[in-house]
């Protein structure tokens, strides 16, 4: 191991999580404690902090407050959906970096996103080495998508997880008071993989959620979607449907954004996006009372609800993040492995190299959805299952959540 | 007091809440150990199930699930949005009513719904005291919506309030963690009274929460709300705006249904509702990007986010409903009455004429309505919180909900 003393860089990147400032919190507070890193800077609205220049010195945050970002939901030092150039193309906002890096003598970047922002990790990883400037480059990990590469699941998945599968069980208790039946319809994220909308399955695995869920890991077919539909509906008298925001037709075009083809009627423009153009066309099929409900942004910052086991594994990955840096490891990403004791889902770190992680996306393997391409199999609830155990201990104050409140006070 | 011997009905009506099944809890509870109610019948769906002969033995049950109710949302029972005949006009009803209760020696009868509920529970009422059938009858309230008269507040309220106000302060965090402005609009229950659209302001009380809120007691001018919407887009880069789903003109017509004339273009078939065609208009006036967001079925089945303090009440208005009637009270809701002891809110029971509550709305006061009309007073604040302290004891299993599993034994 090669002792590096240097200050260091934390940013927060993508659409936000539940948990993603336990990450945070895992890394600032570790960093803080580690006579190695000579100062704990937190960057703006992730890269473009850098960018710009403004750097937060967390040194100067109250110990309780920071401890408070463990229950916090979204990304407290602001993120971005910046996405940087190919260096080879166009280097200059890498030269900006690395200005910036020598400015406060910068020896560990630790950046906290999804795909987009491990790419943006490994090409500042990439261009340091290219151009001899030693600073250790760690990504953390964070999507609700749980659709990063080589990570055994992903921080922040856990706990939509828990929030859809426990909006489900209470939406369908919900739909079941009237004798007259009810149709309904929950949309959930995920537009390329079906992560989440597959986790409402585990409001059916215990007795209370939807009779079918859609995938965008398989091709989406409107008349099937619509007999499925009106099979359950006459056999029950009620049916609830889970689909993901990216469920497309075997063209590839997204049935959120196609006119809907199946009824005359509907060819208008979608103001209120999947869950209602689907109610819309369950109704005129059915002719039953139908309910689109869009689970919308609460899906992704719902810390209320949020999983214990995923806040812990969040707050270690950020942790790791730093204790593998100091100890010389770089270009990775911190990632999780599954594993069992006495029985026991266990979960342990495992460094992925960047560049494996960056822009590939995983998603459910084809075996864990049914044939049929309308619910999943009990693999995939066992695989999700152990992720949204335990309740958080969110403090609260008059029966609301205390947030940290940061001063977010620039360097000079 | 009068000894009265004989069998209880209970059943529930109306759109059901969090905690409508905590009072169903008292009830039963209370009536399975009186010794004066020799049977507790549960009628599916509401009235429908006397009318049908659809009665389900509570003695059936298992205690351990019927403790559970207290925690499960929705009608546990079923409920039915069946609107009673004038007795005078035609009695079919009533007459079924009548034999059925004589049927099972029916002494009393417990409804437990809002507005159109205690209508219902107050027509019968008067009905069996004109016919000379004596059986004692007790309203147990019930409504998010908070507009029953009388009463200080309703059972379901305090719960909705928590999770709408929960809800505001987490989609606040998610909605300002871009550098690129966002303008987040939130849709909420509440067609004629706006104490669900007002609870939002408790989070904006605490720190995160809606810049503007808009309740159906004021008339809605939509050049105003862009202006106001703009202006602070303008100064703070972001706005956050809840809406109650009855704002209207002043010509009373509702916004949700009136195509909206502030700009072309959106004369189309609203899909999506409210928030939906808010946001539409909102992106075509400031250019900005904007989410609408409706709550929907959320709200009132959030049993997971409960107030302890709505659970409990909720619960006494049922026992309470059992304790009085037993010692001869009828034709009465239990309602609840506020008073503070060492400075600390209390809440009593007190009763209600049915024919004063039924199909009575309690609006939000005039005066705890900013002057303006985009924002509550401090008095409605204080007005809420005391109602959405203390959580729930929600038991959990696998990390979700473990709700009320009632075998329903009809009788025969």
């Amino acid at each position: 191991m090669k002792e590096l003393k240097g200050a260091c860089i934390f940013g927060q990147s993508g659409g936000p999580t539940s948990v993603i400032n336990a990450s945070a919190y895992g890394v600032i507070d570790t960093a803080l404690k580690n006579p190695n890193i000579t100062r704990v800077l937190g960057a703006e609205h992730g890269i473009k902090g850098v960018l710009n220049d403004r750097l937060f010195d967390m040194s100067q945050e109250d110990a309780d407050e920071l401890r408070l970002l463990k229950y916090t939901p979204s990304s407290a030092l602001g993120s971005c959906r910046y996405k940087i150039a190919d260096p080879d193309v166009d280097d200059t906002d890498y030269k900006r970096i690395l200005e910036i890096f020598k400015k406060y003598d910068v020896r560990y970047f630790f950046y906290n996103g999804g795909n987009d922002s491990m790419d943006t990790c490994n090409k500042i990883s990439k261009y340091m080495q290219k151009v001899g400037y030693e600073c250790r480059v760690m990504g953390v990990p964070k999507t609700i998508d749980n659709d990063l590469f080589g990570t055994d699941h992903c921080p922040g998945f856990g706990s939509a997880a828990k929030y859809i599968a426990t909006s489900c069980m209470e939406v369908y208790q919900d739909a079941h008071v009237y004798d007259t039946s009810v149709i309904c319809i929950v949309e959930i994220m995920g537009r390329h993989a079906g992560w989440l909308a597959g986790a409402a399955a585990l409001a059916t695995a215990y007795g209370a959620g939807p009779d079918l869920v859609y995938l965008p890991e398989t091709d989406f077919d409107m008349d099937q979607f619509l007999a499925d539909v009106e099979r359950i509906y006459r056999e029950k008298g009620s049916c609830m449907v889970a689909v993901s925001e990216g469920i497309h037709y075997a063209d590839g075009a997204f049935v959120s954004e196609a006119k809907t083809s199946a009824t005359d009627g509907f060819g208008h423009a979608q103001l209120g996006g999947l869950a209602s153009t689907l109610a819309e066309v369950v109704k005129a099929k059915t002719g039953a009372k139908v309910r689109g409900i869009e689970l919308s942004l609460l899906q992704r910052c719902a810390a209320h609800l949020a999983s214990e086991t995923d806040i812990e594994e969040s707050f270690m990955s950020g942790k790791m993040a730093v204790e593998n840096a100091v100890i010389g490891i770089t270009d990775k990403m911190v990632g999780f492995e599954r594993d069992e004791e006495d029985g026991k889902y266990v979960c342990r770190t495992k460094l992925f190299d960047l560049s494996d992680v960056a822009n590939t996306e995983k998603k459910v393997p084809r075996e864990w959805i049914n044939e049929a391409g309308n619910g999943v199999e009990q693999a995939f609830i066992d695989y999700v299952l152990p992720l949204i155990q335990g309740e958080t201990d969110l403090p609260k104050e008059d029966g609301l959540p205390r947030f940290a409140k940061l001063k977010k006070v620039l360097v000079k």
